[in-house]
């Protein structure tokens, strides 16, 4: 299988606490990292999962609150210094355009490579970026700011070569590549091989959906139905949930009842508020509407 | 003796390693609390000293630099979700002050304090702000950019009661406070008891100067002379002195001969390059000048 990791280098809330760095994390999808949300101590925590900043193509922010993007200012600036020359795409909603603007003209005068932001609207479910491994669409969030998350769709790679049929018909090398796009292979005595004897398909698709701060979003299942890992916030317990309302995020139960609509294979939970000394109560409450859930923690990594 | 601790949060420079964070310092000086510059991480290292955070007062800058101010954002927002109601005030080179707007008016609508910023003069070296207990004053460095360090001064205590004398004496509670003050005592017999008997002298005041970043500054000795406790950046080895001028930093060997030159007791050295993964080539190049140096390192706890 093709890498496809998601890295947690932070999963607390607004308040950061010695367990918790706020939201962040990178995306490894066939070595093309993408940066989702970037909130304090990014640059620091990244450290530790040993990829390479210069990989970086893309940031993907969700909200233009502080705990989802104080991180970019530190980010932006070290990767200059690192030598950074290839550009970087920051995508998010439009309201972020002006701190960008700002740190770049305040702080990054002398920044080696360019910082295309691309504005994302909130209100629509639609393919913001696109190459030939992934699409990535943009998941309408109901918070107290303009807020949207991603969903990562990986595209089909190509058919797997079958070497012992490569061998047995004695194949050229310049073959393959035609062969693993689609056409069969004739042979000297004008024999035709079908491309389905030679291949295996390809592997199976994976998708990953980032869905942090938000409430419930009834909309949400149909976006995502079948989605392979749903990172959901949950902010609060159940018993709490007026105040999620109030804030504009999830309980435990509401995360794992979007997962359940949209018959996820596993959820993750994370922004976890600062109050909760042990996320395990979070784990249960949500594993008793759809048991396939885990926690998120910073270091973790975990393929969709 | 009463309080005076430097906790060092951050000694790290421009680029953040997995050792070291970048710049930030707590002075607790009689439980009020000043931070020295702002890096990105503070308000997650700050959790481990134990101290309260809205026991901080003033926040001293040094310059418009990322690692020196990154941190700042997350400190302010978080102080607010705390509950703070306490006005701040916020000193630094007249450059940051924009930055400082451009937060509080998009990130920190809702902010429950005041912020003061009050402008200070890189160029000169002067009181900037004074109460009971201290003075600080601006030492101006020599930096790419606006800069300016910070001496901070104790100012004497009170005399201390000689319990016993008060005791013998049969002096009541209520003139304590007037002894201490430097009144002296008449008995109830007529007898007058000077203050210097009744008294021991109060501590002595002690001072601790910060200085990064700079290329060494020759005034400085003048300025510090005498100091307890000297911080001065120490980018680089003096193999390395024709970078530390080109980014106007100092070498180990440049910040012993300003603790050399201005008396001072003790040198701590930080702002480490990340090209040491052991800083005591450092230490080592530095303590062949000045003996009594240290290095700095996150989660120390030091007294001038």
């Amino acid at each position: 299988m093709q890498t496809f990791d998601v890295h947690i280098l932070g999963c607390g809330s607004a308040l950061p606490t010695r367990k918790h760095l706020p939201s962040a994390q990178v995306v490894n999808l066939r070595d093309k990292l993408l940066l989702l949300d970037c909130g304090e101590g990014t640059q620091l925590a990244w450290r530790s999962t040993g990829l390479n900043w210069q990989h970086i193509s893309h940031i993907f922010l969700t909200h233009a609150h502080g705990d989802h993007v104080f991180g970019l200012p530190g980010l932006l600036s070290t990767m200059s210094l690192l030598g950074r020359i290839s550009p970087l795409f920051v995508h998010g909603p439009s309201n972020l355009l002006n701190f960008i603007k700002f740190i770049t003209a305040d702080f990054l005068a002398d920044i080696g490579y360019e910082i295309h932001f691309q504005a994302v609207d909130t209100q629509q479910h639609s393919v913001v970026f696109e190459d030939r491994s992934m699409e990535v669409w943009s998941l309408p969030l109901q918070h107290r700011v303009p807020c949207c998350g991603y969903l990562i769709k990986e595209k089909p790679g190509l058919p797997h070569i079958r070497r012992e049929m490569i061998d047995f018909y004695g194949i050229p090398t310049w073959a393959i590549n035609r062969i693993k796009a689609g056409d069969d292979w004739t042979t000297p005595d004008g024999e035709v091989i079908p491309h389905s004897r030679l291949t295996t398909p390809p592997d199976r698709v994976r998708s990953y959906a980032y869905c942090s701060d938000t409430m419930p979003v009834e909309q949400m299942a149909e976006w995502i139905d079948g989605v392979d890992l749903l990172y959901h916030e949950a902010t609060y317990a159940e018993n709490e949930a007026t105040l999620a309302q109030r804030y504009g995020h999830s309980t435990a139960r509401q995360a794992a009842l979007v997962a359940q609509s949209a018959h996820a294979r596993r959820l993750m939970i994370g922004h976890f508020s600062s109050r909760y000394a042990d996320e395990r109560i979070l784990l249960q409450e949500a594993q008793e509407v759809f048991a396939n859930t885990l926690l998120a923690s910073e270091g973790l990594r975990i393929s969709p």
